[in-house]
């Protein structure tokens, strides 16, 4: 999609990214044992960990964002803000959530995107939209060891409004709608969700018989 | 071996698959967090991840247990299962173990025998097997933050019987064997040690001076 | 580099590669729950998974100490020698402390060079060299429950002298400097920078406001 040349798009990935980065440099602040360079590293996974997972499933290596030094300059960007500024973004939470959601969003349709384009089916390419989308925070809660937030019924829904996102994209794209449109509206519909999730605090059901 | 066309071990590597993911979301449904797309995402990661892995590592992408929907389709099929009946699945607990310990063996054999097809060498063959059998169970370990069973001296033995099954068939592979024969006893020793491993107990050596 | 047929560097890199494989079991036999199987296991993981995850980022499959046999038996070497002789082995806590310094010199440059070698660009030969030095120990530690010690501000810097002697190889790479010269310099360079930073307990600044 960046590729395709669409400058609007570029400009909304990397603010992705950059709101992606922040969000896992501040998580990786919260814990007193990080430092200067744990701190970058985790911002820089979080914003690029989706995506590389997604391409090394599909064998696009090196991954597109790895190779793309806009990406690398961004995430490694936001980490050092939110390094610089902790004590100040605490005010801009909300704008912080705001990029998120537009991440989860973008990520999850380029996502899709990119495993259509490398012949993948449609399940596969709605999994690995969602893979984009959810990858890299993932690997961060990993490594600052919390069960991840996309397994967890806490913080709102994370992982259904990527697949939702995902599949109107897939779905969209094999009725042949225009790529454009299909990706604005999945993207839209993904973020719009996850707004509301955060918002109601809405939960996915959890198992019969588990205690919360 | 299932693009050979034999039904019966395409048979036997679904109810693997099925096996593995039902207890992937047995696992996921015991931590109380933990939703409805989070177990199902541990349950395809367990029956999946393992392949995922040494499909990876050899270069066969994408993966082919995540090109083929069936694969993905049982595997999401025995979380949901498990996320429906979890209650009363505890009965056919036994009926679990002999699936995953079919499991683990179907996967040490084919996992060894793709590696021999995409020219590995013998130790490393027998290593790809063991990594196929255990990957899947280790990731999602990894995720819900337990110490992977796999490196672990309790529950019975688990890696060395998926070691020892993947080594009977890449020797039996290399004098030449008839490859459904040596398949056969390879996944027959491997289940054999695992469920006389599980019924009695037994451990592998720890180093000394460590205290249980 | 090993391909270029320096029978002194290939010496460096399987004596980093065994300290590495050291240093992982000797963690390993730390954690008591964890058996024979499991020690191997992370000694290998922790001298080989950078190299893998490096060579998984940059399509170079199968890895390339995983295709070479000498890397697999030395790395389970020293498993199984850290196995047999743990309680022997603290008063050779320097000699491991030199070896894994070295290794993570050795692999930060070889790192570097792999990347460039597959035509990618100097800031991701950097972070490729980085992370081959540093992979295989953030996966053990991911392994047996830590924050990678990468990560932290504990016991010295780690990835900071990984990240320089990758970048000094990388610019005289790209100056012209004469190979092995600039690999050498680099190394050193990163191999005093981590044992000053032992000696002295360096630390790399932390985020404001963090207690520790």
């Amino acid at each position: 999609m960046t590729s395709g040349g669409s400058l609007l798009l570029l400009i909304l990935d990397l603010l992705g990214t950059f709101a992606f980065a922040l969000n896992g440099a501040l998580i990786a602040i919260r814990n007193s044992r990080i430092d200067i360079v744990g701190v970058i590293a985790l911002a820089m996974i979080t914003a690029l960990g989706g995506g590389i997972l997604r391409d090394i499933m599909i064998g696009n290596v090196p991954p597109e964002t790895f190779r793309d030094w806009r990406y690398l300059a961004v995430a490694a960007g936001g980490g050092l803000v939110a390094f610089g500024f902790s004590p100040h973004l605490a005010r801009f939470g909300n704008f912080i959530e705001l990029f998120d959601a537009a991440g989860l969003s973008l990520f999850a349709v380029t996502g899709a995107l990119t495993a259509l384009d490398f012949g993948l089916g449609g399940g596969q390419a709605v999994i690995l939209g969602a893979v984009t989308g959810v990858g890299g925070g993932t690997i961060r809660d990993v490594l600052v060891r919390k069960v991840p937030s996309v397994l967890s019924s806490t913080g709102g829904l994370y992982a259904i409004p990527a697949l939702i996102g995902a599949t109107i994209f897939v779905v969209g794209h094999g009725l042949g709608a225009n790529q454009i449109v299909i990706a604005i509206v999945a993207a839209a519909v993904c973020f719009a969700i996850r707004m509301v999730g955060v918002h109601l605090d809405l939960t996915a059901p959890t198992p019969r018989g588990t205690k919360d």
